[in-house]
């Protein structure tokens, strides 16, 4: 579907909003959205998604209409793309494809929510939606950026806090490896590392997010695992051994990193992104062996594991945030039409920071 | 060596045991040892052990003499002759073989220990060795059998206690598994796991072992992983899947298990003897993919982590035991000069509970 004429979403002044809380205004407006067309097997590609067009919904008694600005694309989204058991339901084909995203508020007749307002949470891949509010929050739009509720003050950045704190535990002094440094979760775990004493070595795919993962966000040392010897490398990077190990990949750079761990260290498995596009489980060395003999520990986690305490960790990582001590970089794809490569670019390692996509611009209420 | 010539120790009165405080009359024994002769590639054999004579070492001050009754078995004493970092350092070549057992006091010049005094802890592979006392607590005789004390009231015993209540922490009504569950430690994992209220499944070896554990032991189901289709037999026996597994084993034994666990589920390794004569790490279908997925966790550990907590362990165990609550059985070789075969019948398969050596009856000092 060619989607060059689609109206660009622009900013519009005050009244134009409230002359959106008519909702007999919103029904002219064309939606678009982007469906699950089939299961992938192996790595998605361009017939995985379809895109269909639709009106726009009205708004009944209770429900608020958002108009999307922005959609995360995350790795764990490919896992929702297959039909297996696991920690989130897999997507129905034919069904809208959904994910983190930031809205706005166009017209409401929901008394919690008004026109203007910032929402955050899952939305779908969609322009517009109504809804009742479930699984949204209202937005600060203090939060500079906005987007940062989508990574370092968001999803990810909760499940860099969490996974490192209380799945990882480092102590100050131990030395900690991150793989998929340069990523959302990755960037954010090796800063919080080293503002807990830490030794902090990322491991990443490209010579440009290894400057920016040691010269931008101070980790202590960080590896291109393209054309490197990475056993020789951990080795190297981490002549006291690795205490712990936040895993957001898996396969052979997990292997390289788990033969150099000390006793009693600790897994925190976050993600296998070298294993989400495998049609059948990939073979490697044993690992569970060298667990009894240094006493090791692994556990996979997700963030929602940890949901009744995201306001700790949110204003935690806000305020750091704020503070300057957490630098977050984005990288930002624009146009809804572009969401389906934006995501599979994840598995190319296209990003640096959180990979996100750019839909629409806010309107700016403040007359 | 030709061993048959070896006088087999008798019991003698208690005469007999003051006559042997008198060190002066040790002297005329003749000591024997089992020494690491050169570390195994592999299965060890024949060759991996030499026998030594000596003389049977005079009683210093603050020392006494211990002769050995019974010498244990472990697999975990496979790890020890490799010269690789681990939780034990390993046997030097050349030096004498060491490991739990029980002896008896033949003759004492220090203020604790008196002839006739039964001790276990750590003991050398060797007939008669003195001590100061380190690493040697006084058994209870009324501990019947004294065996028991390297069983089900010992290092088996608490391995099984503090991995699956420490690291399994099972719930009442889940399901554990247990692989190597005829042996030493297995068999009393599942046992306690019956005794928490859970479903117990045994993987084991023989249709004997099979029968030993669901007719004697209380096991709900047990599965010989010979001839079967493993994940089908798990599948069949763990129809709510698997909450808790308590690994020995590794290998095809463990991916089979894995692949059925549950969210939130907890592997408890214990040991991994289908790794231990691995010259090099073998490969296999790569697991932490499902960790993420499933959010399990794995841990391995070793009895020594919980020691300063042994005494609540041991107390818990020979109470259980006593009542019959706890049953055990024990694989009996006969002859220190078979203690390198029973050594290798662990990696046979050969026994069922705990294997031991018996070296020489204890003398009764009850006139």
């Amino acid at each position: 579907m060619r989607t060059d004429g689609w109206p660009r979403p622009k900013a519009v002044c005050n009244r134009e909003v409230s002359t959106l809380t008519d909702t007999s205004q919103t029904q002219p407006f064309t939606n678009q959205s982007i469906l699950l067309a089939k299961r992938p097997t192996g790595l998605p590609d361009a017939s995985t998604f379809r895109f269909e067009t639709s009106a726009v919904p009205s708004v009944q008694d209770g429900e608020f209409l958002v108009r999307t600005l922005w959609l995360s694309v995350d790795p764990y989204m490919r896992g929702r793309m297959n039909d297996v058991k696991s920690y989130v339901p897999p997507f129905p084909v034919n069904e809208v494809i959904r994910g983190g995203g930031i809205g706005q508020v166009v017209a409401s007749r929901h008394p919690d929510f008004e026109a203007g307002d910032l929402v955050t949470g899952e939305l779908p891949w969609q322009r517009y939606v109504t809804s009742r509010g479930r699984g949204l929050r209202k937005l600060n739009p203090s939060l500079q950026p906005i987007t940062a509720a989508l990574g370092v003050v968001g999803m990810t950045g909760l499940t860099a806090y969490f996974g490192l704190f209380e799945v990882g535990r480092p102590r100050p002094g131990e030395t900690v490896v991150v793989s998929g440094a340069a990523g959302a979760v990755g960037s954010v775990v090796g800063q919080l590392a080293k503002l807990a004493g830490c030794r902090v070595v990322g491991i990443a795919g490209s010579d440009e997010k290894i400057e920016y993962l040691t010269k931008e966000l101070g980790f202590d040392a960080a590896i291109n695992y393209k054309g490197t010897d990475l056993r020789e490398a951990v080795r190297a990077a981490c002549p006291n051994g690795v205490d712990v190990y936040f895993d957001n990949v898996g396969g052979d750079i997990t292997d390289a990193v788990v033969f150099r761990m000390n006793d009693f260290g600790r897994i925190a498995l976050c993600g296998q992104i070298s294993a989400y596009n495998l049609a059948r489980p990939d073979v490697g060395p044993r690992l569970l062996p060298l667990f009894v003999m240094r006493r090791l520990s692994a556990q996979g986690f997700i963030v929602s594991d940890f949901s009744s305490r995201f306001s700790e960790g949110l204003q935690r990582l806000a305020r750091w945030h704020q503070a300057g001590q957490l630098k977050s970089r984005e990288t930002v794809i624009e146009g809804f039409e572009r969401l389906p490569d934006a995501f599979l670019g994840l598995f190319r390692g296209d990003n640096v920071g959180k990979l996100l996509v750019k839909v629409a611009d806010p309107v700016h209420p403040a007359g």
